[in-house]
């Protein structure tokens, strides 16, 4: 059976459906493709909008934010907004929660003000694992960002805009490019990549932007950036994350741009239809060049839009997950 | 007749009827058991749950907080949504409205928008009375807080938690135990207590946390924790005000802790089926116990939730008793 | 045909109804009357109230505040939840977005989330203008105030307050005095009054504090207090925006008041019935004397209840006007 620390057993039900969205690491095919399907049915395909539907009305959400980000807060409190949900965002300073036994007091007592989600960034790896272990059994807890480790809705979002453009994953050659050791999002990205079946996945990045070991995770490694585009069919670039990273590592933006920068030039290496990503906000001539951004190929605002529709998705689907685990308890216990 | 000064005069419509909440001071013993008994009725029974209803639909409710309390505001946002008020959260500093001419100006700014409620915290003792004084009929006012003076929410969700565990309140004997001098909880709980028949209500703290003349309201008064704790049926701790203490008054912790610190040795002295209770957040090792406050016989979490349901009892009762009154005018204008 | 410069061809859709508000320069008397006939519409009459409507149910209004301004942002939040919107605000510190390329990709990211309106306020004159040049065709832009251009909604609640209770405007002689320098509302009120035919309508201000070649506007310009407001039918003061000022400009205070102030004295000197009007907040003693703001001519209080009603109307219009454009495109192109 599962490990506790298996992230499975924590976010699924007994039924096998999701009830919290912690990671994309160890779901399965079928689970995810349940989220992009939810998520496409969230966009009125006539009105190229995302639905407005009652699934959690009476339902209270809380955005409880340990890290400060102001377009991550701001999806998902339309995200819940469009589920017609009631909404509560909390800013709390990661100082004042130092110790884990205060984190579950306010955890507590958000609970019993019957809360129904807990929507969670946080700095620290792992913080949102540890609380779903915590929550009472009732409440859903989706990542929204934690230390360096996930970022799952944004990978899930990256996925809905690569398979709404190219249909299945099985044919496809992905290029993850850039600062992938200070990345959460790369590590979400990578799990679901291989698991939704696509055909390669390659990393471009220099060496010291590189995680040790991660070959183990089944990708392709390049440093030098026009061999690793070459017959791409998605190139997603990465965001610098500067205020991560040590001076000592920090490259000049003009020379990363040289060497790592996706520019009209490079993209050329890459198949004549490849799309081009980045989960913004973007560093124009730094990470990408702005005729790359706003060119043809560029779905960097698909990707907005769909990070509404895939966050819709998976609040909706933990939440019908926890309802039928509670009604599972009751039947259990008569 | 009501002098202006009485609470009464101001918190009651002309029927009797509650239409605002500033103190629980003076309200009858029938009033209070109204708040109880409607504040229960929120409560889903089989859920467990605190319901939403549109007892405030298309009601304007603001939010005015001239202290900052992340903790309250968020119940009281909480239980505005779940009556499915608009809400509208406003953190003023009190400096920028240090006249009360400027107050004033606020107040009528905001009611001129057609606010139907004034949800306020202040750090001024008799700030609420002061503006239910000066509001126009229609805007009902709840006290969130005001000084050292009230927090009525606050001591009536604390009733309706007793009343829950124990039934009636006759047969009760009660201690408030710790920073008495700084509570503006303990005030409100006391007169709660006594309007409402509890046999014994007793107070536990050093003569530095104990305002003068407090036996004038009827409480018996102990230094002593374990003689104080003698066959109680309820022990209600209060935090310690730290931010309120002048440095002379502060006890060190340690030594507060030994003293009144409620833990499983001194509990021991209260009756077997005491209950013990906690307005939050809790400072471990200091008030309360690690190990009793998330023991058997704590309440602390259920306080939290019947938080919610009181402050929906109030704000609707009070909603309803401004229309009724607003009847009565136009009744009489013709 | 229209220059691309001119705001209403980007204020107007091809059906001529409004589809941005962004300033009242230019809009015809019969558009501003149709501003004024609809938020007439959103006051109940029997209850004195501001109605609850359904107009944007299901639509995302951003207020999008590049300036901070809690009073303003409150009355277009309190408008957009009456109107039924889901509203999301964004303070954005201009710093993080100075470059116009960044401000585009904060409003493309804003757009693909599916806002259906941005509500802006800007320190730059002609932010709003901008704005709306680079937003796609479904979203409104409603200007909250811009630099020292325009401030259209409070110019629209202003003339709204004297229709109210003067009726025609035909016969007014109307005075704003003050700071008219730095004032957006003055530009904005002047454009709306000579649209809507006030027969004549006079500033009052120091040399210092009037723009240069304003006459061109065709408006009357007094030095002298007592002089211009002598037989006027309204009297709009304006607040000193000392914020605004370089020092060197910035009059004594009691020197200002004792010229340019609005006493019961000087009040003498327009017609018996003249009515009091101001933006607020006021600063009593320095604009105006208290006597004066609190007394029977006042109108202070109705105009921010106005404000409410005529917010909801250019939302709703602007709403109305960008569907009917899209169906016009639609139709286009089938």
């Amino acid at each position: 059976m599962f490990e506790p620390q298996d992230p499975n057993r924590i976010q699924l039900n007994s039924n096998g459906q999701l009830k919290h969205f912690i990671t994309t690491e160890g779901l399965s095919k079928a689970l995810l493709t349940e989220i992009l399907d939810t998520a496409d049915s969230f966009i009125d395909m006539s009105e190229q909008q995302v639905k407005k539907v009652p699934l959690l009305r009476g339902k209270t959400v809380v955005n409880l934010f340990f890290e400060a980000s102001t377009r991550t807060l701001s999806t998902f409190e339309l995200a819940a907004k469009r589920l017609s949900a009631d909404v509560l965002n909390l800013n709390i300073s990661t100082s004042s929660t130092s110790k884990g036994e205060t984190l579950k007091d306010t955890l507590q007592t958000l609970e019993a003000m019957h809360s129904d989600m807990f929507v969670v960034r946080h700095s620290d790896s792992g913080a949102q694992h540890f609380i779903a272990q915590h929550v009472s059994p009732d409440v859903a807890v989706i990542n929204a960002g934690d230390g360096r480790h996930a970022h799952p809705t944004q990978a899930m979002l990256d996925m809905m805009t690569i398979r709404r453009h190219k249909g299945a994953f099985e044919p496809l050659v992905v290029a993850i490019v850039g600062d992938i050791l200070h990345s959460r999002v790369a590590r979400s990205q990578i799990h679901a990549l291989r698991t939704l079946g696509a055909a390669e996945v390659r990393l471009i990045a220099p060496k010291t932007l590189l995680p040790r070991h991660i070959e183990m995770l089944g990708v392709k490694v390049y440093t030098d950036m026009n061999e690793g585009l070459k017959d791409c069919d998605v190139v997603m670039m990465l965001r610098l994350q500067k205020e991560r990273m040590k001076s000592a590592l920090l490259p000049s933006e003009s020379e990363f741009y040289r060497l790592y920068g996706l520019t009209e030039e490079k993209l050329k290496l890459a198949k004549p239809d490849a799309v081009v990503m980045h989960p913004g906000p973007i560093n124009r001539g730094v990470e990408i060049e702005s005729s790359v951004a706003d060119g043809p190929r560029s779905l960097i605002l698909d990707q907005v839009t769909n990070g509404i529709a895939v966050r819709m998705a998976v609040m909706s689907m933990a939440m019908s997950g926890q309802v039928a685990e509670k009604n599972n308890r009751m039947e259990a216990a008569q």
